[in-house]
Formats: C-alpha cells, structure tokens, sequence
C-alpha cells in the first residue's frame, strides 16, 4: 500500500487550520475536493481518520498517521537538502512550547543553530502540561513539557528547572500587605493567572495558605511579557520564573512573597527516537541549552 | 419569564472552558447536573442553546443569552458595589485585545484605572481581526479590533492606529539583502510571521512585490515580545508596531526594508450602549489612551 500524497496533505492542513474550507483556501482548491481526499485516504486505510467536528480534529488513527506525515516529511525535506546545497534547503518543525521558556530562554537558546542550519520553526504555544497533547495529536514533532515520561517511539531529555517566585510591585505590597502576608490578606489580593489551564498560582495559595480555588480575585492575562509587565505595574501578584526576571539579585523593585518558597517546574524535551540529522541536532541544541541557562533538574 | 441564574451559570461555563466535563469540575458538581441545567434552560427558553461539539460552542440564540448574561453581571457587580464598599466590590469585565496592543500600550494605558477602580480584567488575545469574533460569540464585553462597524447594541470608538514596519537586524540585512531589498531576495529570506491568521507579511509581499503566499519561507511564533526578539536575532524580518520598537528614532540597529510603505492598521474600541458605570469608565480611559499614544484615525 502506499499513500497519496495529496491525500495526506489535504488531511493534515484540514487538522491544522481546523475545517475543510480553511484547509481548501490554503491549498488552493474547492472544500469538496478536500473532503474527497480525505475520504479516499479513509477508504484506503480502512479507517476513519477525521472526526468532522468544528474545529475537526484528528482519530487516534488520523493522530497516527499525521505523526507518520510530519516526520517523513522531514526526513524527506533533509534528504533533499544534502543533494541542493544552497537556497533551497530550508526545513521547517514544528514545535510546541510553553510560553514562559518562548518568552525567556528559548529564542536565544536556539537562534544559532537555526539560522547556521537553515531551520524554520513553526511554534505553537501552550501551557507546560499542555504540549505534550500537541505531540500525540501529531501537530508538534518535539515539545518541552513537564512530562517526564515519553510518549511510545520518542524520547524525553531533562532540559531542567524553571524556578518560579511569588512576586509583586513594591506600590502593590504596601498597598495589600501593609502587615505582612498572611491567609486573611490573599483572600482579596488580586492575583494574575496567565489563563484558565494555569494552576501555579492556585496550586501555591492552596500549598501554603489553605486557600481554595474560588476564594481569590485573579486577572488573567495570557502572554507572558505583558504577565510580567502587569506584576511591575501593580495590578496584581504573581508566579513569575527566574530566568525572566533576572534572577533574585536584580528583580527591579518586584518583592517575593514567600522567599523560602518558590515553586520549581521540571521541564523535558520530547522528541521522536529515529529523526531527521537536523532534528536531531536541534534537540542536542535544545537539550545542551537548557543546562545552560535553567536550574539542573 | 425568569432565567434561573444556576442554569445560566453552567451554559456560560461549559462554552467557557469547552466541555461539559470541564465546566462540571469548575462549579464542583457532576457532568449530568450541567446537561441537565442547560436543557432545562434550553426547554424553558425553547430554542436549543448549545452545540455538543468538542469544544462545545453556543448557538446564535446561545451567543444572544450569553452576551445577555455577562452584561447582567457586570451590571449587578456595579450595583452592589455600591452598597458594599471596600474589599468585596471587585468586578471582572472579559475583554478580547490583539497581541501587539497587549504588548505595547493597553496595560500602562488601564493599570491606573484598574487599581483606582478595582477592576479585573479576563483578558482573551487573538488576532485584531478575531477579537470581534469573541463579542459577537459573548465571550467578551469589549474588545480592539480593526473592525470599524459596530455590532447591533454596541458602539465603535476609533482608537487610533498602529504602524507597523518591516524589521530586520542589520545582520539579516547583510546576509539576506547584501545588494539590496529585491523581489528575487525575498523569495528566499525567512520571514516572521505570528500564526496562521496574521495576513501583514503575506499582504505586503503580494502588494509591493507580487509575490503570492506560497512564495516564501517563515517562521510562525504566536507571541509580541518573542516575535520582536526572533526579528532582533536575525531569524526573519517580519513587521513590527511603530509602539513596540519604540519608533524610527530608537530602533537599536533595526532596519526598515521599505522605509515609505509602513503598513497602518486603524484600531476600534467596540463596547455595548447600555453598559454599567465602571465598563464606561474602562472605555473612556480606553479611547482617551488610545488617542494619546497611538496615531490620530
């Protein structure tokens, strides 16, 4: 059996951009002939592969067969490049990161290696105990999670640990915590939340004042700069990591809550065992960064 | 005809978080409980509110209720504030803001306000194309968008606009652009592009080289801060917000591809007539900061 081509390609824009109409717009043809493409590659794998839900999403067959998609055509792509030299030989990946590491010490981490490379990334971002979904559903060929155990076929390098701090503006304590911090005064201390998958400061609260979910006013705010930003302009307290605000000894006027706890994330690099050179090096690259610049795991 | 609040509570957090399953966990009660109060809504409202799709999303009678609902609370919130004040009077306004003004001048243009009137905010980011998107489907109750039409109910004050650049470090410039910025170079310079929706590269090739979308290598990363530092690395050029590189004058060895061609994208602050005090207030301070620091519409 082998597979089409277009059939595949067809399947995997449709997951990517989440309809038929979507995926009929980028590749320049009409929905129907999306949908039968898609409907032939069903009939000759002899399984249903696309849930046609809005947005549509991948079976765990379809999952399967996009992991497939996406590797080979990254070994394919790798193949090429080593009889063109030159222009040509530009590789795409697609990757899933957690935006803290996007914000703080992932882009100079790799820039290097991707521009020496010829490497183009296409990045998804997501919460650190999310990516790893990404991964199974085939849409990420590496991500960096808090998953320590790798999926079948792959396997999961500690990168190490981001350190995160509960911080707040010098303007913000005094107006909160005039006295000190304590159970009483976090009941009504705003706190900013990145978004709804975001347990850190929940989980904190929780650990270490006994403070349910629902007992705390909360921002959310989902970009990590503007996280930070929102902390220095007052608005409210939060868990910012280490590495983005420069370490204890230069935190610019932002105090810690609690400086004897601060909440430690360990992060792993995923990624398939039997890889393109490149994807390869990336990760020697990624994996090599990572205990560089974050705390040993 | 009286909406009983349970009800309404679990249909706006099921389409909150998407599931059933995940808004039964948030409310702390079983899956069963919320299908059966969004039934009972939608028996006594007699229209069927809710798609069961994976995410779960609102019908357009679902989308009217939910608008309805979001507006009553803020509007209950201000009201009891003013009989309860002090701590309890916090008030939490979801609000739908495109990337790049989140990351440049929306949080010093609320924060004041925010900390004076204790308000919070739910923050949702997406393309300023997409955010009208989240009012319409009552997700939001204001929102930045390009979109200069107000929805029925609302109004559309101008903001003002954002200029955006075509970027690049003086090292990409070398490597890519040794002899000059060309059509025949741009088919192969990596460009930056934030994700799929983001039309400004794609829009300002095809416009002032012909190039169609196909044409040209890029890197998608979904997030403001990431993408200005990945353009400052010298991963690709990609346009940046006149706000966000802080203006011609002080762009710390960033060099504008096409100089005479900025590309302007007017920004609408859309917002519902009847509105409680404080949602005014936001508004107000809004568009005052809008006109301040963005470019006169």
């Amino acid at each position: 059996m082998q597979l089409d081509q277009k059939q595949c390609e067809a399947f995997r824009v449709a997951i990517e951009r989440g309809s038929l109409e979507q995926a009929a717009t980028a590749l320049h043809v009409t929905p129907s002939a999306i949908s039968q493409r898609i409907r032939a590659l069903e009939a000759s794998l002899g399984r249903p592969l696309l849930v046609r839900s809005r947005p549509c999403r991948a079976t765990p067959d379809g999952q399967a067969l996009l992991q497939y998609v996406q590797r080979a055509a990254l070994l394919e792509a790798d193949l090429v490049a080593r009889f063109t030299e030159g222009e040509e030989a530009l590789l795409t990946v697609p990757v899933a990161v957690n935006a803290d590491s996007v914000a703080s010490w992932f882009l100079p981490a790799v820039a290097p290696f991707l521009i020496a490379q010829r490497v183009l990334l296409d990045v998804t971002v997501d919460d650190q105990d999310h990516t790893y979904q990404l991964l199974q559903a085939g849409l990420a060929l590496g991500c960096i999670s808090t998953e320590a155990q790798p999926m079948r076929g792959c396997v999961a390098e500690p990168l190490g640990v981001m350190r995160y701090r509960a911080m707040a503006s010098a303007d913000f304590m005094q107006r909160w915590f005039p006295d000190g911090v304590s159970r009483e005064r976090l009941r009504h201390a705003p706190v900013m939340v990145f978004n709804r998958k975001d347990r850190l400061q929940a989980d904190f609260l929780q650990q270490h004042f006994g403070l349910s979910d629902q007992a705390w006013p909360r921002h959310y705010l989902p970009a990590s700069e503007p996280f930070l930003q929102a902390v220095r302009l007052g608005l409210g307290w939060g868990m910012l990591p280490e590495v983005q605000v420069g370490g204890l000894a230069d935190c610019n006027g932002l105090h810690d809550l609690l400086p004897a706890h601060p909440v430690d994330v360990g992060l792993y690099w995923h990624s398939w065992k039997v890889q393109s050179p490149r994807l390869e090096h990336l990760s020697r690259t990624l994996v090599q960064a990572g205990q560089r610049m974050l705390r040993p795991l």
